[in-house]
Order: C-alpha cells, then sequence, then structure tokens
C-alpha cells in the first residue's frame, strides 16, 4: 500500500476493481511484519487471521454491490486501549496482562467494522495514555518518519497509531486525546488529527485516562479522510462536510502562552501558513486569550487530570504498581493527594474558565496556534533523564490540553514542505462546533496544499 | 389572609376586586410581625417596606388591566439563601453576617418579582440548608402547626418555609431541597411540595449545598399552587398541567427501605391513600427496588454531599467556623477527608445507581412512598441531644434522599385527615418527567380530598 493513500484514494481503486481489500490488507500485513521496520513497535497487539478474515468479508460485500461506508475493506488501526472481544486490553502497559479477554467491542470498534473497516491490530501508545512523547518502556518507541536513523519520537499518546499511517500499515488510525494523544503525533510525523468534542464518540469500552477530558479521533492523510473517520465514529449519516470559501474566513491567532518557546523550524513553517492563508484571502487577526496564561496554574494547583486517573488505577497500583512506566506512575500517583474539594474546584474553574474563552473566540471561524512549538526530538536523550523528559513532556502538550479544558474541537494539519520537520497548525473551536472546524480545515488545507 | 388560601382562590379574589395586594400584603406583614406568632422565627430577614411597595406596584399593574401570571399580587416569602438585591443573603448562619450585600436579585427573585408576586421576606433554614429536621440555634425554630404547644420541629430545612404557609404569612413558599428539604417540611406540617429535576430552576445566586442535588421549588396548599410556581420559576408558557385520569394510572409503591420504620399514624394513613386511590381505579403495583437499601451506604462511603459542602465552605470555616451550628459543622467536616477519588467514585456510582433504577421504574406513571416515615417529633429532646438529633435527622432524609441521588422530581401530598398528625405521600419519577408527575399529583390529590 502506497503512504500517502487518503480513505478517498483507497475507496477509489476498491470501487474500480483494480485492488481488492484482501490484497491491499496483504500488503499493509506484510509491512507490519517486516522486521526491518516499525511493524513489531508500532502494534501491540495483532490478529493477522482476523484481518484477512475482514478483508475477505468486505470483498464479499463489494463483490455483491454493497459499500457500508468509505472505509469498505480499508485497514485501520486502533490503538491498543479500545477493547476488542476476545482480547485483552493492554493500553500499553504489562499490568493488564492478568486481565480478562473483553467480552465485547467497544463501540468504536464495533462501528468501525460494521462500517467495513479491516481492523488491522491495536497500536502502540504511551502507557495508558498518560503522556505527550509516546515512549513506551515495555513496547518499544516507534521512531518518527523524520529523519528515522536519528530516532526522533513519534509524539504521544497515540504514538503507534501515527506510525501505522506514515509507514503505511494502515489508511488510517484511531487514538484519544486528553491533552493533545492525537494531535501531538499528527504534528510531530506529519499528519492530519481530529481531536472531536468529547462527548461526540462514545468512550464504553475504552480504558480511561480523565473520563472528563478523554475524546476519540483519527490520525490520517488529510481533513476528508478525518471527516469520514469522524462520520463513522459518530454515527453520523449527514453528508460529509464541504469546504467553506477561504475569502472572509475568520482566522483568530492565539498570541497568548502558545507561541512561546517555539523552535525556529515550527515558527518559520507557521508563519510561512498565515501568509499563504491571508494571501488566499483569509481574515487573520492576533487575539490574546488571557485564559490560555491561567491553565498551567489550574492543572499545577487541583490535579485535574490525575485526580481522574487515580481514580481509576488506584486498586491496580496497589497491586501492580511495580510493573508501571514510573514515569506515568509518579503522574498519576499525584492523584491520590488531590482533595474532593480540590476536584470539585476544578470542575467550577473549568466551567467559568470555558465561558470566558468562549465568549473570547465566538467571533472566529476558528482559532489557530502552532500545535506543538517544537519539532519532534530525540528519543534517547528523553529515555536518559527523567528531567528532560518531563521539560518537553510539559510543553508538547501544553497547546493542545487548551482545547480539551475547553471541551472543545481541533484539527491539526501539516504545514511544513516536504523534507522539512513535520510542523502542525492547529484549527481549534468550542464544544459541538466539529462540523464547521471540519469545514474550515478542508478550507484551510487546500491552501496549504500549494507549500 | 385565611391560611387555607390557594393560589387559584387569592388570584379570583384579586381578579373579582373582593380583594387587594396590598390589602392582602398588609394582614399578610400583621400576622408576621404579631410577636404571639411564630412569624419573627419564621422571618430571617424582612423588608415590610418593599413588601408594601410591590403590593402597590401590583394593585396599579392590575389596574391598567394585566395580570403578569397567577402569582399576580400575591403574598410569596422565598427561603434565607437566594440573593436579593441589597440585601446580605444569611442561608440560616451568622458566620456570613459580614457578607457584602448581592448585587443583583438571583433569578429565582427575578422571575417571581416580573410575574408580580410580593416577596414577603426570606424564611428561616437549618443553618447552610444541612439538615432534615429544621432546627436553628441562631435565629429560633418556628413550631409545627400540629399541637403546636408541644413545640414539634416544622421538618426542614425549609422550615420558615413551611411556617410561612401554615400559618397565612405567604400564599407560598420557595425552597430548596437537597435531600428532602422541600418535602420533609412539607410532609410533617400538612403542606404540598414539588421538588423538580434539579436543572430546570436556575441555582445562580444562590448559597448552594450540594451543587449537584440542589433543587429549587415550591411549598404550598396544592398540586396546582406547585404548578404555578413551578412554571414561574422555569419560564414555562405551556399551559398549566392538568388532572391525568385515575383509573388505569400505574403506581409502583416501594417496599425497600422506604416503609422500614414507620411510625404507625404514617402507615395508617400511607395504607389509608393507596385504599382509595386502589378503589377509584388506580393500578397499585407493590415494586422492589433494591438500589434503595445501597443509597445509605454509598452516602456513609463517599460523603457525596460533604464533599461539595466543605468545597464552598472551606475558607468560611477556617474564618468563622466557631459561629457554625456544630452539629451542621460537623456534617460539613466530613468533606475535608473526602479524596478526589472517592468523589469520582460517587459520580461514578450514582450513574449507574440511576440507569438501574430508572431501568425499574419505567413503566410506571410514579412510584409512591411514605415521604417520611415518622410523624413531626418535638424539638426539645432533639436540641437537647446529639445522637438523637442525628438518629432523626438520618431518617426523615432517608426516603426523599432516594429522588435527589436518581435525579429525579417528587411531590409530597398531605394524605392525613384534619386533626391527625400531618403525614405526606411522595410521588416521584425519573428526570425531566417534572410534567407528568403534576399530571399524576393532581388525580392523586383529586382523590385523597375525600379524606
Amino acid at each position: 500500500m502506497p503512504s500517502h493513500m487518503t480513505i478517498r484514494n483507497a475507496a477509489t481503486e476498491l470501487g474500480a476493481g483494480t485492488m481488492t481489500s484482501t490484497k491491499l490488507t496483504e500488503s499493509v500485513l506484510e509491512r507490519i511484519n517486516d522486521p526491518a521496520g516499525e511493524g513489531l513497535k508500532v502494534y501491540v497487539r495483532r490478529n493477522d487471521q482476523r484481518a484477512r478474515q475482514l478483508a475477505e468479508a468486505s470483498d464479499r460485500v463489494q463483490a455483491a454491490g454493497h459499500r457500508r461506508s468509505l472505509l469498505e475493506g480499508l485497514p485501520i488501526s486502533v490503538k491498543d486501549l479500545f477493547d476488542i472481544s476476545g482480547e485483552t486490553t493492554l493500553a500499553g502497559s504489562v499490568a493488564l496482562k492478568d486481565r480478562a479477554p473483553a467480552a465485547t467491542d467497544s463501540p468504536v470498534v464495533r462501528r468501525l467494522i460494521a462500517a467495513g473497516a479491516v481492523i488491522t491490530g491495536t497500536t502502540n501508545m504511551s502507557e495508558f495514555a498518560f503522556s505527550g512523547l509516546g515512549l513506551n518502556p515495555h513496547y518499544g518507541t516507534p521512531r518518527n518518519p523524520y529523519e528515522r536513523e536519528k530516532g526522533r519520537v513519534p509524539g504521544g499518546s497515540s504514538s503507534g497509531a501515527a506510525i501505522s499511517v506514515t509507514d503505511g500499515m494502515a489508511v488510517a488510525a484511531i487514538g484519544t486525546d486528553t491533552g493533545g494523544s492525537i494531535r501531538i503525533p499528527s504534528a510531530l510525523c506529519g499528519l492530519t488529527g481530529f481531536k472531536p468534542t468529547a462527548r461526540r464518540v462514545s468512550a464504553e469500552g475504552v480504558v480511561p485516562l480523565s473520563t472528563t477530558l478523554d475524546s476519540i479521533g483519527p490520525l490520517a492523510r488529510s481533513v476528508s479522510c478525518c471527516a469520514v473517520v469522524d462520520a463513522v465514529l459518530t454515527g453520523d449519516d449527514a453528508p460529509l462536510p464541504t469546504a467553506l470559501p477561504i475569502r472572509g474566513l475568520r482566522l483568530g491567532v492565539v498570541r497568548t502562552v502558545v507561541q512561546d518557546d517555539m523552535d525556529t523550524p515550527v515558527a518559520k513553517s507557521f508563519d510561512r501558513a498565515l501568509s499563504l492563508l491571508s494571501a488566499a484571502g483569509a481574515v487573520i487577526t492576533e487575539i490574546d486569550i488571557p485564559e490560555f496564561a491561567e491553565l498551567s496554574q489550574i492543572y499545577a494547583r487541583t490535579g485535574f487530570v490525575a485526580a481522574e486517573a487515580f481514580h481509576w488505577h488506584q486498586d491496580l497500583i496497589a497491586e501492580k504498581g511495580h510493573l508501571y512506566d514510573h514515569r506515568v506512575r509518579a503522574r498519576i500517583e499525584r492523584g491520590r493527594e488531590i482533595s474532593s474539594a480540590l476536584y470539585i474546584e476544578a470542575l467550577h474553574t473549568r466551567r467559568s474558565w470555558q465561558e470566558r474563552v468562549g465568549e473570547r473566540v465566538a467571533g472566529f471561524d476558528a482559532i489557530v496556534m502552532p500545535t506543538v512549538p517544537i519539532i519532534a526530538p530525540e528519543i534517547a536523550p528523553l529515555e536518559a533523564d527523567d528531567a528532560a523528559f518531563f521539560a518537553a513532556n510539559a510543553l508538547v502538550l501544553r497547546n493542545p490540553t487548551m482545547i480539551n479544558f475547553l471541551d472543545g474541537c481541533a484539527l491539526s494539519l501539516p504545514c511544513h514542505t516536504p523534507g522539512e520537520a513535520p510542523v502542525g497548525l492547529m484549527l481549534a473551536g468550542t464544544a459541538m462546533q466539529d462540523r464547521h472546524i471540519l469545514r474550515v480545515g478542508l478550507a484551510v488545507e487546500e491552501v496549504l496544499s500549494s507549500i
């Protein structure tokens, strides 16, 4: 399978009969199982037999003249925290290995299969989704395609998800995003990622990190790919979104915090993207969102995510804490000390923060920022040094987290030229503006395609 | 004002010109200020001048041919935790006396005034609404009208609200209900009380107890009175609900827990009511709701209400904890020790509990139980003995609390004969079934009126 294949390209080939789902799936499995590639670090659980059966089933459905969705017959990977009937969900950890196999498919997996997708397997991730760089000491860390020999991080927590797409081991990947876990690896690997409004996709049968913030969405090759997957995950039968006119599109470029500490290549790509959008007729306005400067303090004070994570993990840590990545465990353990009063304060603070930010951004079609202020750092120094790890981790999570706390939705689009370090441009909106953000994304993508 | 006056009676008299709002208000103020009555223990904050001005304004509006609602010109009391512009909200405490006056009316007060109501003042309550008997060591405890000379509790926390209506000091009262604070005093004092689904009435400008459970509704003389007030508080312009046919009405009489430890007069009145309803054609089915047997354990384990109360109270307790009723403070202080993990567990437990109870009651027009299993106990022994207080408090809160945890709605209707100790019959439904429960209540009230 060509690694740049979009869902539409693949669907067209299948529709024209120049390709079958079985052949496509075999080519994907070959790549996955090639020991010279990243496949064995990308996929934590594989079930080639299941993939082949789903592919054969799809070919029969297509032979009978049906197409259940645009995903019909396409290899799709799912992050290692979605329940798949008969398998033990691991969430990138070794602490869950003794767990009973899932009795039923999670709704996300059920919907994908009902839509005709071929589940290729479950992808590696930061353990329990609780970090943004994608390092995993248990299953290895798949390498970023950019300067692969240097061994750069893929970004996380949906690390394997990203590499499954960049390396042609899936047409699209399903990830989760609690503080950037879809958008960070998308940005660092040159993919398009979509974090929907959390409530739109069922989180049943998914190992939670923060039940308040967890969102489920795609990492793929284009905005259109993301829209197709999103429609399947949400069960939305409406016609797929179309691009808004770029002329007059009101984009609010956020100045506060999110442009601090930018790497030069990020600043260069980001500024070039804004120039192109402006030249194409978009109305670019720089805006301050002072609330963005409050968020790190709110998180530091209330340990919001840690409190929710600890609630889920407390029994497992008591029994198997020694099996955890010590960095992930340290982050979760913070939740042990969070009082209910502090947690309730966080919920109240969040509501007021959301209202204030909502007022500021209401006049824009989307707000814009660099998804991640740095390019993908190398794995080895981060593995070696806790302080370097936590500093880089905080930096990559910083911008995406704003949108999780907002309960909003966001796309990350690539905005670098081929050969350059991948850089992501984030387009974000408030809760339930998902369709509008996808329409903005289609317009912006069209402009950026000239880079 | 006759103490049994309903909103419709009063509105009819005003409409016919046989009464003016000014005269009605004067008669009410006279009662309130009569030192031989309960008035000075019923009203914590009075503003007779404001009441007279609102009454005069209403008479002018009526003279001009308008009636803003069925509450036009009627004296209505509000519990002492609603903000009224220019006054300091006290919540039955002395710890808030130094607080700045409210800058604006709470939405509830604003809607009442816009509807033409004459606010008589704010009514006494269990301090910070955190107890079900109505004892208040700061402002005194108004006595139940039943065997008044014996000095029985009014029930709480909306204690003054109930006595403002029983004693003809308001046509209806606005209370709040977090675990029964509208329904308990209604039951113990022979009134009709309505606890709506919490989200239906704005809690802005209201001193919170549990932001998750707090509900705002009326204590009055009839179901129809409750429906009129509810429409004003929610801004619902739909026609007022009408009675469902009693024949075939499916009533689920709950056996689990809620009929334990019943006083003889309560059992007698409750059984008689069920017999009358059955004879009138209602289909009475006894049902078990095993989840009701879990709730006391859930509350004991997670300190759900205490956790939310402590979040609000922590700073005030640090500064002025010595001014609190020691029993209320002890209940709030429990929240200090509740971890975020335990609080989050309570939120998850609640969701699953609600779903299970919802399934069990889905086939009924309403579920039925005694509002409170005992008749109003005497004040003096409870004031004297903490253990007796906490035991009685737990018992009166036990049944109503089920519906708060359910996020449901409920009426309490009187079901005793005149002269007997007041007993309440509770009709309850799940979230947002408010209109249906009011329609059931109108039908049941019609049958019980023959007692």
